[in-house]
């Protein structure tokens, strides 16, 4: 059995609980939460420690926390040259305090509470300073997952750029597709099984050949209809320049 | 047995004829196409005509073809004071020539090429100037879909706006998204998960709810961070004008 300690009892340490205490070849040892009735629901208490000096040796410590608190708390960390990872998309190995050895075991999911994902699903993006540390967090990320990807941290910086594009900002247009529809009296339910096409789509198709609309058309009449209808200067605005990048890339593709 | 005839080969076409082809109360009577070899594959021939001069008298023409066409097709048709519609999210019941009753039936879908939907799932938006007309239009309608929504030229438009912005425009940034990993040497298959959970998250989630990332955190160093990451002007001005949107959004809710 591998023993990992996790830090951490927001959205990602929760999912990452649930993930490990299924796991057959794992030993969740402690959980460190600040306010240990977060996750008394998930845990037996005395699995749950309120002080880092609390913490026992074990194979792994997961850091799930958020990214600002991250380099501090592993300055705190009361041993040294043991195996710690955080589970940031935006933060370098580089923010743990170089006297543990360091990794990252980023999951490239959004978490709702209370809203259960099926972890063997989530892509786990790996990566540590040294070999043998990898195979170590390969065999952990393995016991929950079928995803596992070995992701430098200059790689996972783009990944995560490239993630809020797809997750965060796609959000967005969720909400302003939404405001429009609820302004004019429309039920937004109409367009949710568009919304799940949209992205059922792309599973099997790349973007670029899964475009179509009026801006890949350069059906300019209907564009200006559409700008003249949008009272919001911002929306106008993300209309034009998301058309502008359709169009762009539709050019590169010919 | 209610009578129809559908004028149009294209894909919205193609989806409708293999809906209808399996309901039990609507007889295909006709399909117009130009090239009758883009539809001998799922009708037999002798339904399938090629001029507008032999199409017999049915309850109800859909006319599914580019939204340029409709107007010049509809002033074409050789017959008046019969029932037409047309399928377009984005034009006006009036751009059917009046000799002809006229109306509406907008699946709001994105339809591909050989990639079956489930019909019974597709919302239907239906527009028809006359009582009687309606009634039929809607038992056509609930023939093949169970969502039916009774949606004006007006709300129609706005509702097609709204489309653009969770279709075709999510799109670009799932292009964007894919872009970026390319560039990085990053398998955009680790972002497919994500994308999914993101539209799935709105199935029971509203958007401006749903929405997580540093643009709502206003956290402007890792802002900054991905902007000079971003060396696109184009992506950079987006991703500006997204973050300035949720920001938004998110203080009207305050």
């Amino acid at each position: 059995m591998i023993k990992i300690s996790i830090i951490g009892s927001g959205n990602v340490a929760q999912h990452l609980i649930t993930a490990f205490k299924e796991s057959s070849t794992i030993q969740l040892v402690q959980v460190y939460a600040r306010h240990r009735e977060t996750i008394t629901h998930l845990l037996p208490t005395k699995k749950i420690i309120n002080t880092l000096a609390e913490l026992t040796k074990v194979d792994l410590y997961i850091i799930a926390i958020h990214d600002d608190a991250i380099s501090t708390l592993s300055d705190t960390l009361p041993f040294t040259n043991r195996f710690v990872v955080h589970t940031s998309g935006s933060l370098s190995v580089d923010y743990l305090n170089n006297k543990n050895r360091r990794g990252v075991f980023y999951p490239v999911q959004t978490f709702t509470k209370n809203k259960t994902i099926d972890f063997k699903t989530v892509p786990l993006c790996l990566e540590s300073e040294h070999e043998a540390d990898y195979i170590l967090l390969k065999k952990v990320a393995q016991s929950i997952s079928d995803s596992i990807y070995s992701i430098s941290s200059k790689q996972r910086k783009s990944l995560h750029i490239a993630a809020i594009f797809v997750n965060n900002f796609v959000n967005n247009l969720y909400q302003i597709g939404n405001e429009i529809c609820v302004n004019n009296d429309v039920p937004f339910a109409i367009l949710k099984p568009l919304i799940m096409e949209t992205a059922n789509k792309i599973m099997s198709l790349s973007p670029i050949k899964a475009q179509t609309g009026p801006a890949i058309r350069k059906d300019q009449q209907t564009i200006n209809t559409h700008l003249s209808f949008l009272e919001n200067e911002l929306y106008k605005d993300i209309y034009k320049k998301i058309t502008e990048s359709i169009q762009t890339n539709h050019d590169k593709e010919l």
